[in-house]
C-alpha cells in the first residue's frame, strides 16, 4: 500500500497543534498559573441563551420517542436554512433554499470542496494564508501560487492579470491580518475570476465583525459573484460556537455544476449534523439570538480596542481589529522566537506570523478572544516585552 | 478551472439518496399515511436516559462563562476516548489512548481515511458492499477490485491470494447482507493483508449486534491485526445516535505511520466534534447508558426476529439478522422494481439489494430498525407481496 505522496509536501505539524505542542511542554517544565491564550482563534464568551435553551429542548426532544429524530437530511434542516436564507436576506442578498448547505463548521467544508476539482488546477492563495486552505490543496497534489500580502498593500493584494489562477481562496474579513476588501476590490476579484474561467472560495467566517459601512460581508453584495463565487461562513466566531461545531456553504446554482457536485460529495462522505446542534444554531439566527450573540461579539470589539490602544502606544506597525477579531503586528525578526520569548517571558501565548506563509516573518497574531480582564492583563505583559 | 474528472465514475445520486427521491415522488404523488420505512439503517427508539441527561448538563455548561468549553482536542476529549479504551478493555483488547480518535461518525472517517493513499492503490471491496466504500475511493480515481459475496460463500468472501490489494475493506457484522466473519475467516485475512503489504479498513459498526459467542466484535480480537488493520465504530447503531453523529476510529501505532498521518489529516481537515456530543456518547458507555442501550438494542433484535419468521413463512432465500440489524432476502428479478412495487403495492420502503452492488440484484435489503409494530405489520404487506 502506498501512502499518498503529498503530505510530505505538509509542514509536519498544523500550525496551531505546533503553538499548543509548546505551550504544552512550557507548561510542564514551568507550571505557572497566568497563562494567557491570544492564539487560537477560540472564543470564551458562553453560549447565548436562546442557543442553550433550544439545546435542552432538543436534547429532550431525542430522549422521546415521538419527537425522536434519526439521520438528518443530506443538506442540512429546512429550519435552519431558512434562518440562514432570512439572515442573508436582512443584508438585502436572496438565495435559494438548496443553495445553502449545513455542516459541522467552515474548516470541514473550506478542506472538503476541494474533493470537487482535478488536480491539475492552479490554486491561488494570499500570503500569509489561514493554513487550511493550503494544506488542502497540498493534499491533493495542485499547483499552488502566492499573491503577497504586504504593508505596502494593506494586506489586501488585488488580481494580477499576469498570473493565472482557477481556484482563488479569498477571506475577508481576513485571517490572519484582520484586513478587509471593500466591495471595489471584490469587484476587480470578480471580474478577474471570469476572465480565467475560475472559482473563488469566499471564506466570510468573520463576517459578523464588519462594522465599517463600506466593508463587505458577503461576496454576493458584488454583482455577478454568484457566477463565480462560493461562500463559507460559520457559527464559531459568530456565536461562539467553536466547541459545538456548526457552519454553512452557498453554493449558488448559477455556478456550473458544483452544487450538484457539492450535494453528491457530502451524501457520499457524511451524514450531516446533529440535530442538536441544528437547533442551537436556529436559536442564534432568532431575534433574540442575534441580540445576545451581538452582546458578546461586543466584548470582543471592546478586546480589540485594547489590544490598538496598547500596540499604537509601543509604537509597532498593527492592522486589523477594526472590522476583525484578528490584530497583527510587527513583531520584527523570528516570528517563532517572539512566540517563545511571549511564552517564556510573560506567558501569554499567540500566533507566529510565519506560521500563516513566509510574508508573515516577523509578523504576529493576537485575537480579541479572550475576556476583557485577560487582554487588558496580556496586553500589558506584551507592551513590557515590546519595549525592552 | 476543472472538475474531478472522477464524479462521472459515481452513479448520479447516492443510493439512499435515490431511494428517497422516489419515496417523495410517490408521497406527492398519493399521499399515503401509512407508509412503513425498512430502508435506510435508521433507528427509531429515543436516545437511552442517560446521554439525555448528559447532554442537558453539557449544554448547561455552555451557557456559563466557567464552564464553556471552545475548540475541543483535535482527537476527541480525553474523557471520552478513555471511555472508548475500557469498552475495549472490557472486551480484552488493550488500546493505548491516542490510537483511538473521535469523529463526527464512521461515516466520515471511512470515506476520509482514503486521503491518506496514493492515487495508485487497488482497492479491494466486497459486492454487495457499503457504498461509501467504493464512493471515497473512485473520487480518487483509485482501481478498485470485488470479491463476489455469494449465496455460495455465505456473503463471506475469503481471501484469494491470485489477487492484488493493498487496501481491503471488510464490514461485520456485514452491511447490507447480515453476514459475520469468524476469527478463523478474519485470521485469513489478516494473513492475506500481511503477505501483500496491505491494509485493512475494518467496519464495525454493527458490532453490538453480535450475539453468536464464536462471531468476532473487533478485528482487533485475531493476533497481528493491529499491524495491518484500522477499525472504525459508530455510536449510531450501538447507541442510536445516526442523528446526534458520533464515531470512532482505531489507528494501531504498530501500523505504518498511519497513526501519525490521520492525525496530520484530522487536525488540517476537522476542529472535532461538538463537545455535548461527547459527553452524550461518554455517558452512553456508562454502565448505567449500556444497559439501557443493551435495552433499545433488544427491540431491534427481536423486530429482525419477526422479519426472519416471516421470511421463513414465504420460502424465499434469506441471511442475516442474528447478529446484525440487517435481513437480505432474494427478491428475485429487478431490486429496484421489487423495491417500487413495494412502496407502490403496500407501501413498505426497502433498500435495492443492487444498489450496493452486481452480485446484489435480485436481492433486497430489510432493517430491523423501525418499531415493533410497524415492523409486524410491513412484514404482513411483504409477505403478502412475496406470495402475490
Amino acid at each position: 500500500m502506498l501512502f499518498n505522496p503529498y503530505f510530505a509536501d505538509l509542514s509536519n505539524v498544523y500550525l496551531f497543534a505546533e503553538a499548543e505542542n509548546r505551550l504544552r511542554a512550557f507548561l510542564a517544565r514551568t507550571k505557572p498559573n497566568n497563562v494567557i491564550k491570544m492564539g487560537i482563534g477560540d472564543v470564551t464568551q458562553p453560549l447565548c441563551a436562546a442557543a442553550v435553551e433550544a439545546g435542552k429542548t432538543a436534547v429532550e426532544e431525542m430522549g422521546k420517542a415521538e419527537s425522536f429524530r434519526g439521520y438528518g437530511p443530506y443538506r442540512g434542516y429546512p429550519f435552519l436554512i431558512k434562518s440562514i436564507a432570512a439572515y442573508y436576506k436582512s443584508r438585502g442578498i436572496s438565495l435559494d433554499e438548496d443553495e445553502i448547505f449545513i455542516s459541522d463548521g467552515s474548516k470541514s467544508d473550506v478542506a472538503g470542496f476541494t474533493d470537487l476539482f482535478a488536480k491539475d488546477n492552479t490554486v491561488l492563495l494570499q500570503d500569509p494564508v489561514y493554513p487550511v486552505y493550503a494544506d488542502a490543496n497540498i493534499l491533493h497534489g495542485r499547483k499552488i501560487v502566492y499573491a503577497s500580502a504586504t504593508m505596502e498593500n494593506g494586506f489586501l493584494p488585488l488580481p494580477d492579470e499576469r498570473v493565472k489562477a482557477d481556484i482563488i481562496y479569498l477571506c475577508s474579513p481576513n485571517n490572519p491580518t484582520g484586513a478587509v476588501y471593500s466591495a471595489a476590490d471584490l469587484e476587480q476579484w470578480v471580474a478577474y475570476a471570469k476572465s480565467m474561467g475560475a472559482v473563488i472560495l469566499f471564506d466570510a467566517a468573520y463576517e459578523a465583525f464588519v462594522t465599517e459601512d463600506k466593508k463587505v460581508r458577503s461576496i454576493y453584495e458584488v454583482r455577478g459573484a454568484d457566477e463565480v463565487a462560493v461562500e463559507f461562513c460559520s457559527f464559531s466566531k459568530t456565536a461562539g460556537f467553536t466547541g459545538v461545531r456548526c457552519g454553512y456553504t452557498v453554493v449558488p446554482k448559477k455556478l456550473a455544476n458544483l452544487n450538484a457536485l457539492w450535494f453528491r460529495r457530502q451524501s457520499a462522505k457524511s451524514n450531516g449534523v446533529s440535530y442538536v446542534t441544528q437547533r442551537m444554531a436556529e436559536a442564534a439566527l432568532t431575534n433574540e439570538g442575534q441580540k445576545q450573540t451581538a452582546a458578546a461579539r461586543e466584548v470582543y470589539r471592546k478586546n480589540a480596542q485594547v489590544i490598538l490602544q496598547a500596540l499604537r502606544k509601543t509604537g509597532v506597525f498593527h492592522t486589523g481589529g477594526v472590522n476583525a477579531p484578528y490584530i497583527w503586528f510587527k513583531c520584527g525578526g523570528s516570528s517563532w522566537d517572539f512566540f517563545d520569548r511571549l511564552l517564556n517571558e510573560v506567558q501569554v501565548v499567540g500566533t507566529p506570523g510565519v506560521g500563516f506563509g513566509r510574508n508573515g516573518e516577523g509578523f504576529f497574531r493576537l485575537t480579541a478572544f479572550n475576556t476583557y480582564k485577560n487582554t487588558v492583563e496580556a496586553m500589558r505583559r506584551i507592551q513590557s516585552v515590546l519595549r525592552a
